[in-house]
């Protein structure tokens, strides 16, 4: 156990990136899900989960006396895991400050467009609006802004000349199944940091030489 | 005559996105660079214009008094030379709402990022400060706004992992370099287009089959 860095994963939704992370990292390097968690009962992460033979909980907020307590009940449940990394993955709810302090620098969220053009809802959809021709994928850590936090990663996705939505979220989604187990892994090995003079600036390691 | 393509050029500095102008599509298919014009007598681009033997004038705004009457001289300038296109290559000032009406849709901007992100004066000061990853070039239509006009092509550039300022700007210029003389013989090949139903979509149609 003391080789594992154990991870939890929260969404909302579909659980594509989730499906993604445990595909891809999920066992592998000693990283393990140890568990998923939605505010939502039908989210379809939890279906991924199940099968995948993970713990998971759903906290809907009513459930909880409102936000600020069903956060604290998540991160009790994610400290009881002994979780190093909170991976949002779809999930639709801003955190809690009290949350991202228990969990400071270990929140990360996928975002699809390239901060910190396009924050909040339906980025895609922002993007075709403006009419840029490059859009994107951002992972970056989490703070109490809405995706404001630190940038860890971003890949660049072109809009495709028709504008189809479909054609853009797609390759979109396929870049962000991509990017997200790929910044897991790097902090998974330690490669990634938070420069402690420029708060902003997130330092990526290069990777060690193997012999 | 009937066939040519008359640009004119608008620079306040070193006119590096002139010269990749005069190198790569002056003279070529069809299009000529018939004026440059400057709003500061030092501007190393009149220089470039003089070697070149190109047409080009100063408008300070102090000599016209005020900015409003500046660009009225600039644009009857323009119109003498039967100017089709307006370049702001590194054009530091806004221009006033009846130049553009004069040239509406015939004035395009090279900008160093990738609009909407980081508008305005020192985008790559602004980039670096945000801590992203990607930034890039947009070569976007002129509207009244500050770097808010429609897109007509963009291009990402990676921020080196060293964050050094120097590299940055290296790497973002000589993408600017390349991408502006591309949108020009865009643009003067008949290919760029506002989407008449959606006013911040620019289209690019295809080049012709070369038999």
């Amino acid at each position: 156990m003391a080789d594992t860095f154990r991870i939890a994963v929260l969404a909302s939704g579909a659980g594509t990136n989730l499906q993604a992370i445990l595909d891809q990292v999920h066992g592998k390097d000693g990283i393990e899900v140890v568990g998923v968690a939605s505010e939502k009962p039908e989210a379809q992460a939890l279906e991924r989960a199940r099968a995948a033979g993970i713990d998971w909980a759903v906290f809907p907020a009513e459930e909880h006396g409102g936000r600020a307590d069903r956060d604290l009940a998540i991160a009790d449940w994610l400290t009881e895991r002994g979780v190093e990394l909170v991976v949002l993955a779809g999930y639709m709810q801003l955190l809690e400050p009290e949350f991202l302090l228990r969990f400071q620098d270990r929140v990360v969220n996928v975002h699809p467009a390239l901060l910190p053009a396009f924050p909040g809802l339906d980025a895609v959809g922002q993007a075709l609006q403006y009419g840029v021709k490059i859009t994107g994928v951002t992972v970056h850590f989490v703070d109490q802004g809405v995706d404001s936090g630190p940038v860890i990663m971003q890949r660049p996705v072109p809009v495709p000349p028709g504008r189809d939505r479909g054609a853009l979220e797609g390759a979109i989604h396929a870049t962000e199944h991509a990017l997200l187990p790929e910044v897991i892994r790097m902090i998974a090995a330690g490669r990634v940091s938070i420069d402690p003079e420029r708060p902003r600036v997130v330092i990526i390691d290069r990777p060690p030489r193997t012999a």
